[in-house]
């Protein structure tokens, strides 16, 4: 979370819009995948940079071209990219530059969102990533930090022609992204709600100290959750309010459908915070209560048994002239002296309810 | 109020509009019930699968049908009931995902209500489930996840012809159907009301751990019915405000009422809320002064006899040449001291306040 | 406070607009008065129920109608009132239902308010109550639980035909109402100071622990405040702003007069509210630092003297073979070793200043 | 800060307008200053009450009138001024009530401000008053509850001549009296920042108890800034925003000036409050912090020190058969047990670190 | 963060707009370096103050005039400026009192703008200071309190004549200079999110108290940042709103850019706040944990010993006739009664999770 801080300051000083890329290096190599398709028929292949140059033809207006480049080191295919579908200069630094919020700049010819996702491979840790949207008339550019194939089930739908989406142009393939980015954050949140109701359980049974660390790496992770959702809340409301005129009425619905379930997501969150907080209370508490416990434990055995210690030391004692000693009932006399001021005092502790 | 994650989770990678029963089979089947009624007749029937294609007439502006559908996991049902009434497959996808937040959506032709109802049956548990209403011009669709007759008394109404709501169109049963699932949020708050009152006077009387397993589940339980009432306030405010043509004038007064009673659910939640967070503190304050009291003990009753003993301990021991042990009077001298550092201390003891 | 919602429950399942008495029986007989002036003569009688159909002349526009009804459980009263002056249901079954919020209904012809008043009577106990206002053109309907003469200044104004009252109209009567009621809050408000400034003085000298159930107190009482003289706010903002035309001008000045009173209230309220939990905050930091005292004086207590008390031990042992116990100076060893160990330990706690 | 509720509560039943004195007495008698400059010359006196009548000349259009009346409670002197220039008795009602919330109130022809001012006197407490302004186009009214001469630097400047305040109208005196004001908010945030730096140096060094009565003080004085600041912030944005026509253009840029100090101590009083609440907390953790230490230095000496003491218990006891008090090396074999016993303890510690 | 109190507490009773230097001297001398640049040439040098009266030429539209004056105490200088440029009085006035909040004032032919910048020199501690910037249209003023060089990388650009500031005129020369005091809060950020992680693992491991410390400061440094940067968000975004004319179409976009980091930098400073927050609960959690475990120790060390030091202390009494002592297995006896004794109190405290 704090890392493209680190890499923010690296630009310090450079004149804005110079291309560097800010971030990770976390895929092995920068691949292009093109898919352009019509309502008939769809065509898929990997492009060279060397091919970048012709990959568009801005007059195919009935067929979709979508471009998906994974890895963002390569500085030279983006720029090709940019020069090509003619980004502005902000936009291509933008994209190169890890830390982003989400955010939507409507540039009239084509729209720039940047977004964050979050997912978990099928084996492997929850993983971030930064992912930037172009949308245009008649095509889509998708960029994303790593080479994990997020967008596989939208590629197959358009392949297998079934549904709406080969039909309904660039804006619903740009809503198939937002939809399926945000589906994903339904899957952790899955995981953070079976996290929660395990330890919710542990708490009342056996609270301890590992829940602690967990607290606070749930925290953390909920806060990183809000930081990527509130945002991207601002911009769906944007584009469902139809802000934009590249997306069309057919499409609002289905973004109004996203901003429902982004909402969705925000108010678990809150919820899931909300709990946290209640559990943190709750262990506060019982960490308290049962502090109370053993000290009520040591209170009522020093209690009874310092007074009597303190008698029998009395009568270890070697002075010359002490006549209790000599008594004939002097020891059995001690035992009773003993035994109800025990009992005593284990009434006095039943009164106060601390037995 | 977790489960629902789990099941929004199966639905990642799947294109929006397919049809799939998104949450637990609570109805052992699916029944439709029909309610066709005009001012001066009324039909009721159980609806078969087979006939639901022609249960609506459209033709028929003056007169009301009311369909009930319990038990979501018919999808077949409600894919049938939505091709009859034309409704939009967004919509059909919502109705089936149980997991939804209250909602309004204007299709124009008819409007589409996604509440959350919280009742508690004759013999049982608190249970919630979703209320998914349709309300287009002559005709209310009403989605139920159990087979519980929550809309029993409208139901009753309509059939003994008391009261307007013979009269007063679609709008009207809609707003009647609302104004049920508000009012049974009382007899939860009421409840809440009530376990709050026994927990206030135990806290005073007896603080005991308890109160933070009741605490924790009182507050989750305000947690999911903020939830629930917080985007209902927002529905009925839009509806209220007279933005859909389907509700005329004379309802929007009773929606107002509607309005009313939601702000004071509201209000109510909020104050015991803070009443909760109050008796939280309460507690731990309560925790907090009791162990001060069981340390108090626990200080004097040491600082007392510890230094006496440790005085007797001094006569016990077997020096050869202790000159206290011999003089005629040094065990009454002995005695002497230790009453005196005894009463000294409770002196001080009671001067610092502690006794 | 919870005492409304058991009532409101009462109602799940009966048609809007039903007239039921809902809330406590609070006063003995429902009584109906009414005071008719002009600006020159004045009239006050109390009404018989078979009296109510005729008590209003909707022609007299230049005379005021008061009619003040205390007692709500008398359901007829209020509805022959209702039918003589043309009154909606849903204003009776308001009316007729305590466990109302402060709200403002604007029908055209008449204005209905609901507000609650908190007072304290001459000899007794705080007490709240919900006042219902109805302000037709020449007509105030004012409706009260309890017989208890609140707005008696009022009467006696009008009566004694002192001030603007009796030429200015039943929209200054209604302002008069209201006026009177916002002045009573100032009376609690300064109990509460009161009891703030006791408890704040206390808390230094003497931080105990009943100042937990009074922090409850004061904390529940401020939640009632804060629930009954917000949306107050609310009421009389939308009046001031002059949204209804049965306020003139000249009336306008006053409300604004009153609504400052209102936010005069809500700030102090939230002030107290503040003072409140910093003495939570500071009664709690106190706990913990007596606790720390009282642990400070065990601790310096036992570690003098647990280990001087194992040494004196030691000498007492009967082994053989103790050669210590032989030496001439051996027991005025013992004693400069436990004074000097003493003396060591108590030089470390100053350093430590925990004496 | 309670004591004018108090007073507030004397007006209950009161009609509105009637004029009473409500506060304390502040000023040992009212004088009634005036200062009336055009651009080239400039007459100050003392009125008596007689000549109040006299004292305003509303055709002098190119002329200022400045009259300022100290202590209160001569409500017949405020009468007077009231029938003089012709004001609203609400206006009059709130000169006279102290416990105004600061405010602006447009009547068209005048402006009525209620203003809190904070000072500190050259030897003395800080004190707080109401002043309460009228400007009309050719006069500015000021009324003080004490006799403390707050605007000295004003008058002194338009006696000089100095500067643009004899050329500049009535407005611009308003202006420079709420500067004047506003201005000596920036003294007490000043030693509050002395104060909070002060305790912060000593929270780290050496936090004590005091602490707690400090930071209940500084907050209630915050709370007290806050509820004067917040209110004069809207007044003023009111006023610069240019809602009367009482205020120039040229004085409008002023009034910015006077916003940006509002916001400035807004925010300083924010960040003060913030940095309370951190040391509360800061100072509570040390406390925990200590109270372990503690804990500690007893556990250990009781730790090592009560098993030792039972083992020399055992050998004092007086049993006829005990073999190893026969032993030769019985004794020393004892103080290896306990040496031995004793480092390890010591030990253990070291590697739970608690030493 | 509160020395500028002090000094603003100093100009109480000057009349506004007098020219007076606020604030700690910080730089050796005042210095004055101008910049004039056109698309084809650029002039550097540093000025007299004799020579500041004809710096400005107003005719040369195409040209860019930048000012940069080090040292504010320099009053002569800013006031020789603001006369050669036509400054307002309250803008020199602002300028000179380095107490400001950010903030912008549209004076329609120039805008002037209050900035706080937050920069780590090369060697040394993080500095503060205030810059204040002048754009009119064809010229920039700079005023810093400091002799720094911040805005080298500017200059260098400017000099040698790369990317576009040569070309794009004075309102992209102001743009260049916010972006670089925005691009030093990231340094300052990205020092920050390192020592959190450093303190988080350190947490983690083994919590002590020197974290208080360093969340206070943190917490301080936050309090800071907030306050300098969330009144410059509003600064920014009226600007890229483009509510001034001064700034062109073109660079709007850029300013779009800097307000997009602006919104990441409090998005950071609110996420560290909140993970603060959590170290801080999660430390005091483990602080009351430690005190549990330590509270254990010494409760089963006394419970074992103290009950068994009383037995000891029983045989080692002097009675006559004490049976046991004669007993033949008395002491063997006594062994195992201890020996037992202790073993159940060991499993005891096992039973209840204590060991």
């Amino acid at each position: 979370m704090k890392k493209h801080l680190k890499n923010s300051a690296k630009r310090v000083g450079l004149p804005p819009g110079t291309l560097l890329h800010v971030g990770e290096l976390r895929a092995a190599q920068v691949s292009v995948r093109q898919l352009e398709y019509g309502e008939l028929d769809c065509r898929e292949q990997w492009l060279d940079l060397s091919e970048l140059k012709s990959c568009y033809n801005p007059m195919a207006k009935d067929r979709v071209n979508w471009l998906h480049i994974a890895g963002l080191h390569g500085v030279s295919a983006v720029e090709e990219i940019g020069a090509c579908f003619n980004l502005h200069p902000l936009v291509l630094e933008d994209i190169l530059n890890t830390g982003q919020r989400p955010k939507l700049d409507d540039y009239g010819d084509y729209i720039f969102l940047v977004v964050k996702v979050i997912y978990r491979p099928a084996a492997g840790e929850a993983t971030t990533e930064q992912i930037s949207i172009v949308l245009g008339e008649n095509f889509v550019l998708s960029f994303q930090e790593t080479d994990y194939d997020l967008f596989a089930p939208v590629r197959e739908r358009i392949k297998s022609g079934k549904g709406r989406i080969r039909r309904l142009g660039a804006d619903y393939l740009a809503y198939s992204l937002l939809d399926t980015i945000v589906d994903n954050y339904f899957v952790i949140l899955e995981e953070m709600g079976e996290r929660l109701e395990l330890w919710e359980d542990r708490l009342i049974i056996d609270p301890d100290r590992d829940i602690l660390a967990e607290v606070y790496s749930l925290k953390t992770e909920m806060l990183f959750l809000r930081k990527a959702i509130w945002p991207l809340r601002e911009v769906v409301n944007a584009l469902e309010r139809g802000e934009s005129r590249l997306f069309r009425d057919t499409t609002l619905l289905y973004l109004r459908d996203v901003y429902d379930h982004i909402i969705q997501v925000i108010d678990t969150v809150e919820t899931y915070r909300d709990m946290v907080a209640g559990m943190l209370d709750i262990y506060l508490s019982s960490v308290s209560h049962k502090l109370n416990e053993v000290m009520k434990v040591l209170t009522i055995i020093s209690t009874i048994f310092i007074p009597l210690t303190f008698l029998a030391g009395v009568y270890g004692m070697n002075f010359k002239n002490m006549p209790e000693l000599e008594w004939r009932w002097g020891y059995a006399l001690f035992w009773a002296v003993i035994i109800i001021a025990g009992l005593a005092m284990v009434r006095y502790f039943r009164i106060k309810k601390w037995m």
